[in-house]
């Protein structure tokens, strides 16, 4: 699962919707928005898994400390992304090594201080100014070894056929 | 060097940010920002390369067909990242083995139809709903080997120390 923390209304609509989508096309099981009731994101997320298919999973509200420490008490693990953290080539093998579940933490622009001890792996997905999009989608794909580009969802409604110069969709 | 097309002020402004973030982060040389002068965000990603090295350009406001019929003038080739196009496993060893420089369209919500027929290679990162920043994050590191994760810039006046619980930075 994904923790989102620090998302605002309005200013981070766009940029949590690319953090939810990344998360459900590149493999996460879904999405906790901390601490803010974002009922028009969540909706927006649903509706494209209803089309798209699949299970994906996306809830708003919960204090983040709270959902991390239950994650935590449940026997999960948490991974923290932040520039600040360990090189991703350097940890992945123990990350992967671990059995528990993940909860995987992308912040917004401040992250409490506190986070970096409560994460059993702060990550850095090259250690310059990025965006916790591109840092969690380059982490989802080597944390699944590149194997899940070609995801095939359940149920879905519109599947996109590869096409080599145009548009091909295939509907139910 | 990367193409961002359908920049819109101010719905695309954090947006294209991570994008040239992304690129710069994950080793493309530039980014321009098509047919839109945005002075602002090109100060912003300037001000990080100032502060964390490198020699990432970014320009703005030229017409997406000049810069990208230019391009291919001089002989060099066009990947358009678009969920319609051929998934990356099956399409990245034909595009590494090709020796031109690449030009890397990334569009906003609507891209003109004739891109899919300008672009050399159609690329899907997955076939999914998912955010152009992730699709450039993990197309660049694929396209890399994934060998650029610990990116060095020459002349940072700010370096990232990686650390397993903090922060740590050095300055000149």
């Amino acid at each position: 699962m994904i923790l989102r923390i620090g998302h605002r209304i309005p200013r981070d609509e766009r940029v949590t919707t690319h953090v939810c989508l990344t998360a459900r096309a590149l493999g996460a099981d879904g999405v906790f928005i901390s601490n803010v009731h974002d009922s028009q994101l969540v909706k927006t997320i649903n509706d494209v898994t209803q089309r798209f298919g699949g299970g994906f999973h996306v809830e708003a509200g919960e204090p983040w400390r709270s959902t991390l420490s239950k994650w935590k008490r449940e026997g999960g693990k948490v991974v923290h992304l932040t520039a600040y953290g360990i090189s991703l080539p350097k940890i992945i093998d123990e990350i992967r090594g671990s059995r528990e579940d993940k909860l995987v933490v992308v912040g917004a622009e401040k992250v409490p201080g506190e986070m970096y001890g409560l994460a059993n792996w702060n990550v850095a997905v090259t250690n310059q100014p990025i965006s916790e999009v591109s840092a969690l989608a380059v982490f989802l794909d080597w944390l699944f070894e590149h194997a899940r580009l070609e995801p095939q969802f359940p149920n879905a409604k519109i599947r996109i056929i590869p096409t080599e110069h145009g548009k091909t969709v295939a509907t139910d």
